[in-house]
């Protein structure tokens, strides 16, 4: 049995022509949650201000309440947090991706076990093989 | 209670740095199974014939076994056809989906139910009212 790389997964969820909803905007929610800045998340994703600030305010157009609450300029120098909205947007959202790779029924699995071998990169075989210091070089 | 349309949904895997298995291919797979032709199954998806057979070689390549075999030319005129093991993959690939879309855990709901209601496109609202004949035009 050869190790098997997880899947990485990406999940996007289009609500009628309007709103999607997708990893970028997911990670731009946790980032502003974490580092409590538009424009720092940003950063850390390697997003322009100018566009971390258009998914924000998709985001909060899309939604009956606003996912992001911030304050341009001021003596803190402006900020942004999650709304309780926010946050409860971005937890059904991890949700949704923990459901499919917790795989319940075996699918993705069945599907990772067909994969050709060179498929499993990052695996420790992609690596040079150790040298065996009893074999002579 | 306004009626929400159903999400789409665009699932899409990556195993290791190499194979991406998303909706096109697995469109593309479903299209070769219903047509038995690989520049038909592209035409069905507005996809161009180099396009749908550079896929279909990612595909086979990168899977252990092929998943889509195909004849060029020859009396029929060539042909292709979804192996055994391109059925499973297509299969477990639409169960993994299906299992979002079926929701368990309630979070597709509960991120549906938080959108604005403008955000609900596609549900009879944005059709002409059905004329009412009881009432005067």
């Amino acid at each position: 049995m050869v190790p098997i790389m997880p899947p990485r997964l990406r999940l996007r969820l289009h609500f009628g022509d309007v709103l999607m909803l997708g990893p970028g905007k997911a990670d731009l929610l946790a980032q502003i949650g974490a580092t409590g800045s538009i424009s720092a998340a940003g950063r850390a994703l390697g997003m322009s201000y100018k566009r971390a600030w258009s998914l924000v305010e998709e985001m909060n157009a899309g939604f009956r309440a606003p996912l992001v609450l911030s304050t341009r300029g001021g003596p803190g120098g402006g900020g942004a947090q999650l709304t309780e909205t926010g946050e409860e947007v971005l937890r059904h959202f991890r949700a949704l991706e923990a459901l499919v790779l917790r795989d319940p029924g075996g699918d993705l699995a069945a599907i990772a076990a067909l994969l050709a071998e060179p498929q499993l990169a990052g695996d420790d075989r992609s690596q040079p093989a150790p040298v065996d210091p009893g074999r002579p070089i």
